[in-house]
């Protein structure tokens, strides 16, 4: 019987290593699957072959009790038994993401979870070097979400090869690739030679160091299971091939309590893909996952029906070069789930348009959408000339966006309850309130945060009602300054400087 | 018999002044026509009282010939005849501006019009030193157009009292009017007494002095004819004083050839008036202003139907805080009458987020509607210590658009042809060309001029076909810099500077 640890803390990953055979093909000839039983759960989950004749099984347990097990599978005759006890939480450990109050999110322990998205496409997939100058940005940002990509990434400025790839074989030549020739190998360039049969094990352990690295560090892998930029032949596999991949996969990643799946990026620029296809390899999470972890897949153009039960929260791009952010009333109304603006465009100066914005723009993009009640994500493009960038690669942050979203961060966990949601006030600015269920009905709401994006108000005046007390505070967003005004009430008037990217934030005095 | 000139410039105002009855109400008992025939026109045109006994006709000639007249009416037994020479235009004089090539203007000799205006509402019912001031500005300005009202303006910021009333009577007490309170004397106010059957001809000569003032320096008196601010309660007369008003008004303004008629500001804040009344105001104007001036009517909310055959051009406000600029293809395309936004949110610091957006956004808005085939109204809200705001009062500018103003100017007027049109290219930039018929079918055009507005990006690549060669040049909207990047064909990539509001234009060899 092999080793495996006695006691664990709750939510985080228990795991046990059994050999069997390694004849045939163990990835599809082969099975290995583990049953956990304790007073408040039993889940049957299935276990993955990692090469060299090893096989593991994962589980995540959810309560603090004595867990008993059984492994076994065709993987071997034995069958193992055993026990491990589950303790409290320690550190940052909150419990998994889950959607709190319809349109926010809160770690299972209660703590709510402001999210703010950060978009590093194959971070994991370089050198190890770039891999620890990423966690150690990560460490110091306020990002606790970041999204990437299992398979390796072709695209304008992601011409390099990956650590590893997903399958045994050997990939295309890609020596006569250019900047300026690379769309001519997307898809299925010639002379990839895989086994979509066999895995590559060590692909999946590299990425599970990074999924573990980010949970110390309480940041959400929101893992991106397919995608198009692809010059390797990943994104044509047939549905079978698919389907072992997504096994494997949800086999693998599915018990660490920081995963989110992001089904797909850009979903709509995979034509080979049909909605069929998409809602089959759902079923699949929701058969497999069995921590029911947050499910969405993200659109380029078209939005994928966010109404889909399985769909946990929208992971949306940018339909609009001026506006998105603004649209998130909509969306909220629409959906009735987080709206989570995973693109909005990056701040960058490459050339294309979606990677060109400013900090400035940015940040005003991620507070127009929280004061509306959804969540932005960041990214970063500037050129450099190594060609390493933030929103693919990781490394360093050049940009002026991330210290101002550590001050939004702040801002947002001062917030009463899960989050914010829009009272549809003026139409010259964006008024939030703490999200309750009564909606408009409450008069006088406790808590009031104002956002006056690139208006330049030199004063606001205000009128809650004539006996209630507010502290007003005014907040330079991009300043990252807090100014306390003093306790008002009736009608008042509250000066301001002048100068775009201000908010007001009035707390009642109970 | 009274004097009149016996030699005019084409399209200047000829004016005869008679006396007449001064006994009963001249204003409505008594009418003076005039009827002036030449070679190539005949125009019979009401005349108006203009007090003191004395009877105005004016008349405006479109062109170089004698011209013989005809002064009669009920106001005198006697019969003024006599004749007069038109030479041709010199200096500035153009002639009237008309719509040229669908989308765009011209002045009547064909000289190309392109609309950069300014919005000061009461301007010319200021003290004479701030009107002088005013128009000491303009002359400095790029601007072509200046809309303001004939009624004086009672709204936040303008509280104080007219240079002159339109009416014999008294207004109102507006002793104990403040900041706070104004809008409580909205529409008629108690103790306004005005005898709406007779004008107060000061009134009028004031506003054509200005009218000639503004004609002297080429820019167009876009004279807003009604609007809702108002505590005299102008803007609740009855239907027959409103009558009375517009003959009134355009027997005395409409033979000055840079007159445009804006029937009313926001119109829709106006309910006592229905669509009915504004369509009985442009069957008038129709039937009297006998040169065929340009005429629109501005909305708050709601458009006017511009696709009314009376409305020569579309008069709009922002339909949204943060998009209106790219709305003009839509409009083209909707209304195929040239787009105007006289109000796109001002440059300024007072408290509404119609007034309190940045010169850079100002002017950013700006180069997006222009290279779209449409124009933009300026106007500034500054605070100010005496709350004199050039968006209503004029007097001096403080901003930093009117200078990048200024540069825009320049810049169309190199543009070939009589404006642009935008192309639909890619989705990251906008794309103008000259107007043409031929529209998308053209292959390669003789010029373009793109513009990437808050995107900032580092380079672009550009290929128009093997073989034309194209002059390029990168423009620093902002900066006002045009930089030569020599020539260029085939695939080619221009490099930029990273920054926002950066422009390039290509113009072919030919």
């Amino acid at each position: 019987m092999t080793d495996y640890a006695r006691e664990i803390e709750r939510w985080d990953t228990w795991e046990i290593t059994c050999m069997g055979h390694s004849d045939k093909n163990p990835f599809v000839d082969y099975q290995i699957g583990g049953t956990f039983k304790s007073e408040h759960e039993c889940k049957t989950v299935d276990g993955f072959y990692d090469g060299d004749g090893k096989y593991i099984v994962r589980f995540m347990p959810s309560f603090e009790e004595r867990y008993e097990f059984t492994i076994k599978g065709s993987f071997s005759e034995e069958v193992y038994e055993g026990s491990f006890d589950v303790k409290a939480p320690t550190g940052n450990n909150h419990g998994p993401v889950r959607v709190a109050n319809t349109y926010h999110f809160a770690y299972e322990d209660g703590t709510p979870h402001y999210s703010i998205g950060t978009t590093c496409y194959v971070w994991e997939l370089q050198g190890e070097e770039l891999q620890r100058q990423t966690i150690e940005t990560l460490k110091h940002s306020a990002f606790n979400k970041i999204r990437f990509c299992i398979f390796p990434k072709h695209y304008d400025y992601n011409l390099n090869e990956p650590l590893s790839y997903p399958y045994e074989g050997t990939p295309c030549d890609s020596s006569k690739l250019t900047k300026e020739n690379f769309h001519l190998f997307n898809g299925k360039a010639e002379g990839n030679r895989w086994d979509f049969k066999r895995f590559n094990p060590e692909h999946f352990r590299n990425i599970e160091k990074c999924i573990k690295e980010l949970r110390e560090l309480s940041i959400e892998a929101d893992i991106i299971v397919m995608h198009p930029y692809d010059r390797w032949g990943f994104s044509l596999m047939s549905r079978e091939e698919d389907e072992l991949y997504w096994n494997y996969v949800i086999a693998r990643f599915s018990s660490y309590r920081n995963v989110w799946w992001s089904l797909a990026n850009e979903y709509d620029l995979m034509p080979q893909k049909t909605i069929g296809d998409w809602e089959n390899y759902a079923r699949i999470i929701c058969e497999k996952d069995k921590y029911g972890r947050l499910r969405s897949i993200h659109n380029c153009r078209p939005f994928y029906d966010y109404t889909r039960p399985w769909i946990t929260h929208c992971s949306i791009q940018r339909q609009d070069v001026y506006k998105t952010a603004e649209l998130v009333t909509e969306w909220r109304e629409r959906y009735k789930k987080p709206i989570v603006i995973d693109e909005i465009a990056y701040e960058g100066n490459i050339q294309h348009g979606w990677g060109n914005i400013s900090g400035k723009e940015l940040v005003r993009r991620f507070w127009e959408a929280s004061l509306r009640g959804g969540y932005v994500g960041h990214g970063e493009t500037y050129m450099s000339p190594d060609d390493i960038l933030w929103w693919s690669h990781g490394g360093v942050l050049h940009g002026e966006s991330p210290d101002r979203l550590k001050f939004l961060y702040r801002i947002l966990s001062e917030t009463p309850g899960y989050g914010l949601m829009p009272l549809q006030q003026g139409w010259d600015e964006v008024c939030a309130v703490p999200e309750s269920a009564d909606g408009m009905a409450q008069e006088v709401k406790s808590y009031y945060l104002y956002y006056y994006g690139f208006n330049r108000p030199s004063f606001r005046e205000f009128y809650y009602d004539d006996s209630s007390e507010f502290e007003i505070e005014v907040i330079d967003t991009w300043d990252m300054k807090i100014e306390r005004k003093g306790i008002f009430k009736g009608r008042f008037r509250i000066e301001l400087p002048g100068k775009e990217y201000m908010a007001i934030r009035a707390k009642k005095c109970l």
